[in-house]
């Protein structure tokens, strides 16, 4: 609970607040996030009972919390901390350890932009389509959220990603659209059925606070998401995805998405400590490197962030293309032997499995 | 000449000829390529005159005189040779050196096939976007090419790339829409001015040929389509790109395609030679792999006809994308420093050069 706390807290001191203590909170505000955040910490103090500033807090908050909890496992290698601006309006925060002991690149993106949208960008920033009525044919809008992937060295720690992000976007008539979107999905190179348990069952149980039908539901559209169609294979072994929810309110959409992104370290950390003293062979290895190749096929050819970001001006394209690995392979024709481990997790790529019942 | 040569060849023989001669001939043809063509040889024999049938050839032929090159110079290594059959009519031939001591992947590919296209999928298939008018919305075609991409191990020799390909659609009137489409382009990891001047002239002289217009025209077209947009660079040093090409004459265009195809042997196997035993660093060899990334991106992201492929069902996955690098590399953020010799292609990459006056 402690953004909730956050804000109150800051609420509470403000009217007693001398210039250096505000110095003082600054701080150690600073302290417990990456950087400063995109809207300036007086900014936020000053409408924190807004949605926008709770969630920017949040972002803040995972960003330093996944950073810290990887470098903690990578003690040699450190966070590269990059704060950015967006010329059309707002910036970010890009967090990139590389070339480490466990982990070969990670990668934890905070961004808050704002500005103005076309009506076509604003539809296709849509995943429904809703169509928007803009004034004089630009539409006010925020967009903000914490991406990341993890790409861990040893081929038995799975690749990770999550995303969560909030969008507002005003109509002519002053009437505010705003929903949610995100997820966390696993990766891995070879199949650990301890590990998807683990990994999907911890999302479960962050949905189940909120509703029962939650985690089915984005279960599945997890799946269908991370489908490489020419492949016809997924990504990995999935998670939980959902896009556009606007839906039973903001608060509850909030809690919600808060709890998803306090699951991130608890879903992927214990994997992390599992297999990071795992022995591997140089095959193994290899198919590893095959698999990150069908990664970035995927975030390349069908992944809506990445599309929308590559064609978006202004935005920034180091840090979209932070998802991919440091090193891919593609070999012609390959194809693992019938009931190998290479052949079992393509099995489950294939055929999606319940992990949870 | 050696394809007008064979059609008359086969013209004059096929009177006098007896069965056995045939088996003789079909021998002697099959060792002139890689493999049978789609089509087969008595109906290529039999439709000798039509000009998707001297295509055809042309397309076998430049397969095989490009893998031969190829072969001769990386001698522990050999092609395999797949044939493969589209379900929907048609099929191929992909020949590929995978990891050779010269080659880290050469990938040779013809494929030869037909059937019904929908209005949309027409439209796109036509970079013009003209429309075609179809009968009860199907719209037979046939789309028939040669295309190739060798990526070596030495950094010090450069990616090439050549794609030449035909089509046909008959409209519901019975009309046949038909255009050439094609171009061979160079992307080399450094930048070596007297190789990009004996392939950009190469080139030009093959063009020269038929019309002084024309290398002037392909080049920029050349340098526009291979642009990576998100990155302000092109894939390489460009060379000659052209598409929906239906004019002067079926005939006129189909002898530039030819000069063009007969030139890629003498466009690229003289870097080859030049370089195969040039000496390089481990720095040189990561440096080539940031830029077979960029190669990735610029495939998966913006490339027409990998685009197309992958969204076209029935097309063979592996054939598409045989175009990829056996391995590629992403660091977040890496900038050569200035003045360095990643800095000068980067330059060029940037902003093309005239190579040849």
């Amino acid at each position: 609970g402690a953004l909730g706390g956050l804000g109150l807290w800051l609420w509470r001191r403000q009217a007693v607040m001398a210039a250096s203590e505000e110095d003082e909170e600054e701080k150690e505000l600073r302290q417990r996030f990456m950087a400063p955040p995109v809207s300036g910490l007086r900014e936020l103090r000053r409408r924190r009972r807004e949605l926008r500033s709770r969630m920017e807090l949040l972002i803040m908050e995972t960003q330093a919390e996944v950073c810290r909890a990887l470098a903690a496992l990578d003690p040699g290698a450190a966070f590269a901390v990059d704060t950015w601006e967006r010329k059309e309006g707002g910036g970010g925060i890009s967090c990139v350890l590389q070339d480490g002991e466990v982990f070969e690149k990670a990668g934890v993106n905070v961004s808050v932009v704002f500005g103005h949208l076309s009506e076509e960008a604003a539809r296709q920033m849509r995943s429904r389509g809703k169509s928007l009525k803009a004034k004089d044919g630009k539409l006010p809008f925020c967009a903000m959220g914490v991406s990341s992937v993890i790409h861990p060295k040893n081929p038995h720690i799975p690749t990770m990603h999550f995303n969560y992000r909030y969008f507002e976007i005003e109509e002519a008539d002053g009437t505010k659209q705003w929903w949610f979107g995100g997820g966390t999905d696993l990766t891995p190179t070879y199949l650990n059925e301890e590990d998807a348990v683990h990994f999907h069952k911890t999302l479960k149980e962050a949905c189940d606070k909120h509703d029962v039908k939650l985690y089915p539901k984005y279960k599945k559209w997890c799946d269908d998401y991370f489908f490489i169609e020419h492949r016809g294979e997924r990504r990995g072994i999935g998670g939980i995805f959902f896009d556009d929810v606007d839906s039973p309110s903001k608060e509850e959409v909030f809690q919600f998405v808060k709890s998803c992104a306090k699951a991130v370290v608890p879903c992927y950390i214990p994997i992390v400590k599992r297999h990071c003293n795992d022995s591997f062979t140089p095959e193994e290895k290899l198919w590893q490197q095959l698999r990150r190749g069908r990664y970035v096929e995927f975030n390349l050819v069908y992944d809506r962030g990445t599309k929308f970001g590559l064609l978006t001006p202004g935005s920034r394209i180091e840090s979209i293309l932070m998802s991919l690995p440091l090193t891919a392979r593609w070999e012609y024709m390959h194809t693992p032997p019938e009931s190998s481990k290479e052949a079992e997790i393509l099995e489950v790529l294939r055929n999606p499995k319940d992990w949870v019942h």
